[in-house]
């Protein structure tokens, strides 16, 4: 039941083909997605971040690709479609549904591009540690780009080498959002956070060994980051971050 | 820019090709400390959300009186001045110095407002799920205030009494930023941030007992959120939430 | 705005007061505890349990007596009144309104007994391991009692002296429900809950001392009871034991 | 020794065959199974609620089998067979055993029916959060089915999506008792439980990645849950939610 | 119902005053302490090692003085009398009912010793490693000396400075059964372990500082021993190591 | 340097071939060994029981041949040679150097019985909770036995079904050392150390799973034990237990 | 028994008043110091660094007044006697003792300076990153001066703020060792570690609140520094920093 | 050196008083880059000690072998290259650059020596507690000496046979520095700490089971050491060890 629904149901009211009291008795079942249909919108739109989403660990490659065919039929929708967390097996199933899909086997992310439309205001800029964090970047920066998002990254500037991050303060400074990717000590997004003025998002990582423990070190360096900037995700969440970020640059 | 480019830059100022005070112009740029002096002021500007903040804590009240003295000195300045975890022995200090101070024992806070200008493009709101989680709202609301945003509140709108949140729903779609406050489950932002389209900062609170571990599950439960725009600080930091949101809501 | 209010909307329709159209945009906005206005209802009866339930802790007596005092005032309700975790201090505040109100210190319960109408269908047992379970015990035993259910109790049953429990194992099974309160190892609901066939809520207690943890292996051991009819609550809430128990015994 | 074996010494001593003395000797040392039998009837039927119960993992398919041939040989009982946490092999095995077995893959159940008898009186109702929350939802489902009651479910129904759970609130509010399934930040059983005036059963799941914790930050956020009539599970423990659920269903 | 309930049950039954039937009956629900008697005696002579033993903690001084006036009542028994984690209000309190009591304020003891003889067939040696771990130490001591047992000391033998310790190997092997007790890292169980051939019951103390938590680190170096004699009791239960060796002790 | 060298040392000083200060100094290096020689034997056979001992777990199946090969050349040693955590490929290597070998595949323990000597007092009992206990509860038997005991066992007496426990505590009270084996809750020691007056060596087991932590819930249950006859040793350590139960047989 | 007493010993044997087998047996029980003795003294000197060490904390005033006149005594020793986690109160009653006691209430403490002797070859750095972590530093600093080394310290340098570290990277370059004290995030060390070649010990504090833990997070972050020449001590051990520093100050 | 003193130095040049040649090099040593220049070279110097290092794990063997080539390749360098966590694959690619390559499957290090240099000024001293840490000894074994150090090492000297230690104490004394590595309750460098005067690294290993937690309990163990000059590193982090020890070695 929609507006239009209940439009009907409110002119058959006027029209006294319907009583007050019988109208109201299918109001009050009235489904809620009517009334808050904007919500479930904006909800698409949000978790989406103007990219179709779907989360490809714990599902079989047949039913991956079912749901990427079902997408594409869709009238009117231009929109991209994000495959993450997905292996070549998924990979080989959605090739057949659509040529234009590509796979980066890094991060596991599938992308399915059918716009080009920059929705972001400003440029994501994607900055990590260690060439361990890369695949978690990779997921951040392929997400991002595909919700439309001009994207930048600076890889391999871990905080024991500060001078590498200091040359290229230029472009953080440049940069709308930041997202910055760390395993470890975790401790470069309070690093960057000092050297910025824009949000900084940061994605502990589950490298490291011994008592970095799956990610957790890094992620209570950064909840206690000293730079006030920094906002925290879930540990190895790339996506989410790159989410956050295109969300944000879309302000 | 490297030695070779310095050396040539040296040889134009010796072959008066450049001009000494041109030269430092271009050198500017380079060294780190004095580029970095703008990054300083954007560092400070960030940190401060175009407010001076002081953490009380720590502090003896005539420590705290004198950084405000010192404050209200500085020539040209019209900053608000801020000053968190702060308690009565503290106020007395700084009400001495400054009778614009305004203290609000809830959170903590001591707020002197020199200056109403509105730097924020849109509307920051607050929402907490319990009444212990007001000090925490409070401490992120008056810091938002004092940072020059339009703040809004919902409070007592947890989540086992989802109908509360709902009946707000057009003032959670308003906002630009929306700070999220809760402590025992810290279910919260997850439903918030499922009703809408822009960033939400989570804050998890240290109220609760025995399994709630100080504010451990509400900051998990925040982290593990299946909402895709929520991002997490540290426990009971409404301060840093507000700053983070601040500086979103400059962008 | 509730049900009468919509009726009148659909009645000025039907009068042609109020176009069809203008009715779709009143009731889009319509709140939504109306449509939801049992639900309403059921969430304040089940969290109250047929009792008016107040937490005292954070709460000034005065707040606390206000809050009672409103209670009292509202027509037609007869709803026992129960203020947990509260103190002398608010015991003297609430007392000054109601010389009804009895206070029990060792839980810190406040109860104002206004019926003794029994709602719940059968009785509620409280088993408890050690004397420093007591005060859990006792918030639970009062919060049942409050919320109209028939309830006994059996303390000082711990299993290193199992048979002081099986002496009582005829009173276990009388019950409908049962409340296990256990602090150090937790494992008295393992040994209740094989005794017999109905639902056991275990309560984990925050006594012990050194590798308890403040009830967090109370809490593990229960949460791992290899008896299958054990659920368990958060430490030391023999408050939301109760209110569950009796949710049960009302079935 | 058996009640008949008491009851031969009795007679003995009505014969005077036996002194009291040596009477009262022989049975300070009888076995307590003869009388606590009652116990142990209760204790099984509380087990197993109303069908025969094999924990699967950890035993072989032919010790698997074995124990099946065991229960289909035992004359008289005509009670449901469920074997939880079993595989493929464990399947094949069985069915040589029992043509009427059927696997149910997704949750390691192997269900042999053999009374369609409804002993609960309502209906439990299994509502959970995530596509990845399915086998546990399984487990429970078909637990409980197999114990004697009407079971639905309600899958698929997260917080972030709050509108796809209240459409469906009229089935919430039909349910006798609810079990509720869900990981990451375990937010649903919070809202469900807001929403309903009936017992609650949470459990959570060890789905989620990196601050999940295995199921920690769901277990977390249940055990501190603002709704008051929720209670918890281990981690994973569909099978012992519906044992609860089935056991206060019978009440 | 006790045994000469039973012993009249019987007579009844032989005087055919009753039928068999009705006594099967009635012994049915007959109460488990008869039977269980002499498990009970075990019981109370487990836990109180020949001695009477009050836990201090939580307990009014005139409730614990009134527990020791019953047991001062208690005719025949001349078992020493034993209060642990008491304080100086407690003992003034016991002091007033028995003038042989004597109170160690360091651990918190209160023994009121009414018999030397020792039931101890060896010397139980207390080792411990810094002066901060003394207390426990000495409830250990005080302990297993009241419960008839021959007890040495040996005081600040730390891992650091192993001479100390070595110097004393004499002592070490002399010992019939050794309690070891160590906060910090919990190394002296280890090496102690490695020095005798009798068993060593380890007792990890809650002195240290931060990444000792609280004797977490201690207890789960004991837990860890490499030593294959030692095992291991709860942080600060000097109390509870005590009862251990002396129960071995009278093996 | 052994005492024969000493000896020597000392003979050269009295037939005056070494002045006294050139024997001081020689002495001053001379080797702990020899000095504690006595030390060492009681290490070896206290590590040992009176067994040899291979702990099989990374190491190469050829190494554990080889120490078996040189075990067994050792003139005039009988000792029974003991090999835990091993596996299929171990033993066929071993097997080819004894054919006195037996291997037990569930607790992955070897045994080379060579003396059948009783050296233990008494029966060590040990006792398990479920049957995913008995791993651990067989490389406890096969230890203890190997080691000079006689061993009971009681297997699958969980708390949740007292009554299998009760029917057996005849054979409880006859043990002189308890092994007390659970997982999951690790509440059995406690009921069982409550029933007997001899030391219990309790040992958490791994099995279980959710918030069973690996051991972790037994373990935490075992220390808290309300028992107190209660000690612990590392989780799964069934020949911890062994060697300890062991230690205090010969006692 | 000493050198001397094994000299007269020998001297013993070379005179023949003493047999060699005789000799041989009292050697057998010489005590482990006269051997050892070496060690006892290195280890004095490594635990006090050139300077006579009390750890105040659960002291008495009397107490640790009594060991600082004992240690004036002893004769020939000119060592600095420090005293660390000292209050007002001792220091009184040190002061009593020596007028050259001077007291530190921020670190609590107190130093009797009778040697100026450098003994360190080189100058140890103190950094540290907030004004809450420099009661840590203090101690770390005083411990260090004490002990005989040239210190100087580096304060407020937090990472956040990157150019105020990079401002004093000469100084950072002087130093010989440098002690790196900080709470938060703990990134502080990685970023020092990187820009020197010399050992950094770091020191996490237990400053923050909420996910700091006490001092976890930065002690988790500085055992995962990505500098490889960082070594970790426990949190707030800023005296245990300078024992090592000083320590390697000396080779 | 400030802005001013920058243009006072252009001016000089512009004045022909400074050659840019000599400007230049003044300069060198104000910005960062410049500067820092050395610093880069330090900074190698001190993560490589000598060694040029790639961490192999996680990289490709023809990526490793890719780094290998370009090493060799560059010229002037005669380091030795050391690749940690690396595995046969990875061997069989960089064996085929370099047949000077060696790799020691035990710990995964291949290491190719170009020089023999000696530049560490004592002997580095590797003393670990059992077995299964050797794997992490040679490690730090190799790692140290590719960074020209000589190395010692003492394998299987547990603390619980002390005097398997004591032994060598001549040994331990004679180290410049010493690397202690040990797993289970991590009490060997306490131990040893007491034993000498110089620093010891304190490396905790991940063998063990049960509560051992991975090496939790080791470095819990070590942290809290009451040696005060013992510092502690990662989890198995042997390299990091022998970085650090090398890095005081040259000084």
């Amino acid at each position: 039941m929609n507006s239009e629904d209940i439009l009907k149901l409110l002119e058959g009211v006027a029209a006294r083909k319907l009583s007050p009291e019988a109208a109201l008795d299918r109001l009050k079942h009235l489904p809620f997605e009517d009334i808050g249909f904007a919500k479930v919108d904006h909800h698409r739109a949000l978790r989406q971040g103007y990219a179709e989403v779907i989360f490809g660990k714990g599902k079989t490659p047949a039913q991956v690709a079912e749901i990427v065919r079902a997408m594409l039929r869709k009238k009117g929708s231009r929109h991209n479609i994000l495959i993450t967390r997905a292996d070549k097996k998924i990979f080989s199933a959605v090739n057949r549904i659509s040529r234009a899909a590509s796979f980066h086997p890094l991060s596991g992310v599938i992308g399915i591009e059918r716009s080009e439309e920059m929705t972001g205001k400003g440029t994501i800029l994607i900055v990590s540690a260690g060439t361990s964090d890369i695949p978690v970047a990779e997921e951040a920066l392929l997400t991002a780009r595909l919700m439309g998002n001009r994207v930048e990254h600076l890889y391999d500037v871990g905080v024991a080498g500060i001078h590498r991050l200091l040359e290229h303060r230029l472009r953080l400074t440049e940069a709308r959002v930041i997202i910055c990717i760390a395993g470890m000590e975790g401790a470069l997004p309070s690093v960057v956070g000092g050297l910025v003025g824009v949000p900084v998002i940061a994605v502990p990582t589950s490298t490291g060994y011994g008592a970095s423990f799956g990610g957790v070190a890094a992620l209570l360096g950064m909840l206690n980051s000293c730079a006030s900037n920094v906002t925290v995700v879930n540990i190895d969440n790339g996506f989410g971050a790159a989410c956050v970020a295109s969300c944000i640059n879309r302000l």
